[in-house]
């Protein structure tokens, strides 16, 4: 029990350094393509984490909620923009809101840019576009819809129009870091050409992209006013299956109690189930994987334990499989550690139990 | 807006009446075998309905971690089992609880049953069996690990022995009601031949079992002496899928705001992510189901919508495709009724919104 010794139950280890490095070298990239870099706080929810962004000049954020906004306005974020649909039940959180920051909200049907409209609230609008990863938005090819929220948002003076917003999800299922390119480059040709298609009725507009695959492989932003990747600041298992990242980019880890030794069949019992890691996975060599394997140490943790990972999970228990060497470097009582499937979801079951080395 | 106004959020509904009728009616089945009814409250985590279970007169309660034991332990439980490994590193909380109430743990080693021990906190003794579930305990086939535990644990007099307990948790696998009673049949046999061979040395030694699939089904209680399940004060689209329970026994439904409509594609979009209805699964007509749908009344809900379901999940979107009428149901602001895959999990997502009807 000498690493971390006050640590009882599944914690998040989130690594300062690693963080401060994965912001700073995003940030440069941003500069140095001049766009706006306003990341997804989604995926720490931390206003630890909030802060050093701070410390990198960012003061222009995204979350996916409107409790999240409040949250961070609260911590004192005032440039907000909700990535997510407009929740009519909450318009009057958003009007709230919209008198103490200055908000974006995504439209994608005439009916929310009336009903927000009309509620008289000051915002920065976006239209949301799917240019294929066909979870929300207005399909990139129609231009007769976008147009027609465009003009009905237009009749409000409290909304100012901004732009196309896209997240090109599916490069997360697109297999290699060549094919992420190519979904990157298709979803923004697609945005270019929608944009050009309404600029002569709606004015200039700018072009707001997301994911952190494709931005992590530093493509091509020419064309692009703002960025909006999220995940990158912590990465993950998933991402480096991916070819996104590299181990040593990986800023958070579950740190995990050891309950249990099954040699008999070379697993671990850790206190660590689907209520801290989630129940995402990854398939990797044809196994379902909730986690991959760490040692902790004084500065953090080692390199991936070469065949180890959580193999299956139920509401508080984990099963790590690995070689035999997992028994003498796990005893019973140490604390293990996880890199998380999906940090994002990892660190929102583990927010209250959260620590910062 | 006109059903449940006031939920903007992803929410819980929870049924009192079904919840009341669910458990009067495994409270009947173990009174009518004579066997202790010890509920798992992992399930639902609420004082609200744990009150329903005092209501009917269960006044001793399972738990699957120290945290959940002193959250109920504050709320006036005053018996709790913890069915989970001992996690040491949290010792000094167990003695704590040890001098609160009456507490049970579970064993698995020796080394455990000599830390419990020399502590010197008082209290029940449970070794933990596998029958074949393969999470974790004590092969049921290794007497001599099972006998050295009891004659370790058995040193010390704060401890008490109680008997074994198992989890058949590999009824979920079983396919059907058939195969379910089968491993729940064979699971019992295993733990009475184990039984009957440590009476000699270690004397009377009670058997507690698990699950709700099985218990669900009724089975054969004539050599147990305690039961433990948990799932069944909610039910579930798992439990529905293996034919364990009604449409109408389901007690708990996720109330998820809808916020926007795609109908070239028959889809819904939710606010209702995997942060609150978890990424547990079911495969259902060779696609990934998050889960069932209802219509929400003044009442509660209605009957499945046939062909409606939850087919994907990000962080807070969800996915929800069927028929063309679920556009004329479910406009743009209305609330969506969500049967959760796996109630225990979605109840601990949603456990700060939930309302109870």
């Amino acid at each position: 029990m000498t690493i971390f010794p006050d640590i009882k139950k599944p914690s998040l280890l989130v690594h300062r350094g690693r963080c401060r490095k994965n912001i700073a070298s995003m940030a440069e990239f941003s500069r140095h393509n001049k766009v706006r870099f306003r990341p997804h706080f989604k995926t720490h929810q931390s206003t630890e984490v909030g802060n050093l962004f701070r410390e990198s000049g960012i003061d222009q954020i995204t979350v996916s909620s409107v409790s999240m906004a409040r949250f961070f306005s609260d911590a004192g974020e005032s440039d907000i923009t909700i990535a997510f649909p407009v929740n009519v039940r909450e318009l009057d959180d958003i009007v709230e809101l919209s008198r103490k920051i200055r908000l974006g909200l995504l439209l994608e049907s005439v009916e929310s840019a009336d009903l927000i409209g009309r509620s008289g609230l000051s915002a920065d609008i976006w239209l949301k576009i799917d240019t294929g990863n066909r979870r929300t938005g207005i399909d990139c090819r129609d231009e007769l819809s976008a147009g027609a929220i465009l003009t009905s948002a237009g009749q409000f003076p409290g909304l100012r129009i901004r732009g196309l917003l896209t997240h090109a999800g599916h490069t997360y299922r697109a297999g290699s870091a060549k094919n992420i390119l190519d979904v990157h480059k298709q979803s923004v040709c697609k945005m270019i050409r929608l944009r050009d298609r309404l600029t002569s009725s709606h004015g200039r507009l700018e072009i707001s992209i997301g994911d952190t695959p494709a931005l992590s492989l530093r493509p091509d932003l020419s064309e692009i006013d703002e960025i909006r990747p999220g995940n990158f600041v912590y990465y993950d298992a998933t991402q480096l299956a991916m070819g996104v990242c590299a181990e040593d980019d990986i800023a958070a880890v579950a740190a995990c109690p050891v309950v249990a030794h099954h040699k008999d069949r070379n697993e671990l019992v850790i206190y660590g189930g689907a209520v801290h890691l989630s129940k995402d996975r990854i398939v990797a060599q044809g196994h379902d994987c909730y986690g991959l394997v760490v040692i902790l140490n004084e500065s953090g943790w080692s390199d991936l334990l070469p065949g180890a990972s959580v193999t299956a999970l139920s509401q508080e228990h984990g099963i790590v499989r690995g070689g035999g060497e997992i028994f003498d470097l796990f005893p019973i009582g140490s604390l293990i550690g996880v890199i998380p499937v999906h940090s994002c979801l990892t660190a929102d079951l583990l927010r209250r139990e959260t620590v910062m080395i």
